[in-house]
């Protein structure tokens, strides 16, 4: 089969043998999409080698349960032992042992077929068209934020970034009822905002100390700091990306102000997948492209261009 | 009065005119303590000119309500403006305009008077002894962690550092029935900790990604270092030290295991003076020395030696 394959930080097309492991289910891909972690491990920020891509809709062609077969599925990408200490204490996407959809140890899904086992798969309700269902990772991954801390209607939220994933938490945010502000740099991203009723804010416009939550979803050190400027006392920073290398931060101010700073990743698809049956968001908005998997080398470039959102490849 | 003055990282005795603020209660000092943050103040990593100190049990002298003359008392550190956001939101510790004792634009206890609102006060139960009642604010600031986050008795709960907060921090834990162990670096700690049945620890024991809560206490880039290996994903990392300029962290790996780290500063007094009144604590097993405030320089350089913990002072 076709498949986008990894290695030494260069990505070719090129045919691999279908995969096949008998406990999993084997995946016709649908759509894909390309995420900054995808950008990333192609510039060799993590060492990996193999099919790139983790965020997928598509069909089940084969599974022991044949009640499965034919189903519309996505799919959680921590592949996990159940046995460790972080499986058997309710962390299953801290398994010790994980591989990692297309980011650890496992063939990802720029191809035309991959396997998952069908612990990882959900269902995918008919009336959510491939398009929107192909944001069910990176949705479940902004709701992650409010499965780890509560988040007030009365809170004063700072989003900073609102690029893939930041539109996306900015959507999720915005259905608690909280003061949202989102920083934004592209135009395109403020107006995706604004035409959902979400307000942007100009970095000279933050007062600091004043926001009970921020968030930080550029991954830059410049966005930390203005997170850090921002929140007031005792308030939660939420770190929504992660950050090239190490960052100098000082601690004693944290400590005297005693903020909360809170590391989030993977979140859990079921609510993402009934809140786009809802349409209470619309991942949807966020594509820009749309490429055919012979053309997945282009779909990266254009993935890569400055404030471009969604690249989805369909296989 | 006499008072133990600092001033461009020199600390000495001198006499200066007796304190006198209208609006706060003028009280007599019995006893103070020589605590981390003055070792550090005098060492200038806070610029601060005055009289230093802030940890101590007095008399009141004068009072605008004259049924507080009289009574023995402790008093939080805080002088706050009762109008700011933080003020008004219920977080008077981090009050913006808050003047702190022996610490920020407010003269300290080493000496033989000092002032504060009456509202910073609070009585001393009778059976609790000066030699006790002197370690409130730090009791108080130990126990800031438990007002923070919730400890369960179940959790597995390891404190990094042992001196003079760190055996406060012991005591307090270990009343939560947790599974505790302490890191500790001097026999004389370790001996305190064991006399009270709490565990200590080797460093090259410690299992990596094992435990739930991680208090930091040392305040040393290797403390923070060590915590880091030790606390499972989704675990929360306290720090309740400050420390010295910046610090190299990678935030990514925080990001993939969901840490959560949360700064803790000044805590509660009427718990803390709870705890000691039914004995529950006994912060008077660190007192390694006591002075005159005649001798007030001889008590810092005693209070700076290696492993030596609390150092009183005599007013």
């Amino acid at each position: 089969m076709k498949a986008l394959w990894l290695e030494n930080n260069k990505i070719d097309l090129r045919d691999v043998s279908q995969p096949r492991k008998p406990s999993e289910a084997l995946i016709r891909i649908r759509k894909a999409g390309i995420c900054s972690t995808d950008l990333e491990l192609v510039k060799g920020y993590y060492p990996y080698t193999g099919i790139l891509g983790h965020e997928f809709v598509g069909e089940i062609v084969e599974a022991n349960d044949a009640s499965w077969i034919g189903q519309r599925v996505v799919g959680e990408i921590n592949v996990i032992c159940n046995q460790c200490e972080q499986c058997l204490n309710g962390r299953p996407t801290h398994c010790e042992n994980r591989t990692v959809l297309g980011i650890v140890n496992r063939d990802g899904i720029l191809a035309e077929f991959t396997t998952l086992p069908i612990t990882n798969l959900h269902r995918v309700p008919a009336s959510i068209p491939d398009e929107m269902a192909v944001f069910t990772e990176p949705l479940a991954a902004a709701l992650e934020i409010q499965q780890q801390i509560q988040i007030k209607p009365t809170d004063r939220v700072l989003l900073i970034g609102a690029g893939r994933l930041g539109q996306l938490i900015a959507q999720t945010l915005a259905l608690t009822g909280c003061n949202l502000r989102v920083v934004a740099r592209h135009a395109h991203q403020k107006n995706l905002l604004k035409a959902r009723g979400i307000r942007v804010i100009a970095e000279e416009e933050i007062k600091p100390w004043r926001w009970d939550i921020v968030v930080e979803a550029t991954g830059s050190p410049s966005g930390f700091s203005l997170a850090r400027q921002a929140i007031r006392p005792r308030g939660t920073l939420v770190l929504k990306s992660t950050y090239k290398g190490e960052m100098n931060v000082n601690f004693s101010s944290i400590v005297v102000d005693e903020i909360n700073i809170i590391g989030s990743r993977c979140g859990p698809f079921e609510p993402a997948l009934r809140l786009m049956e809802a349409r209470q968001v619309d991942p949807s908005v966020l594509i820009a492209d749309e490429f055919k998997l012979d053309e997945a080398l282009k779909a990266f470039e254009r993935a890569a261009e400055t404030g471009v959102l969604k690249v989805l490849v369909e296989a």
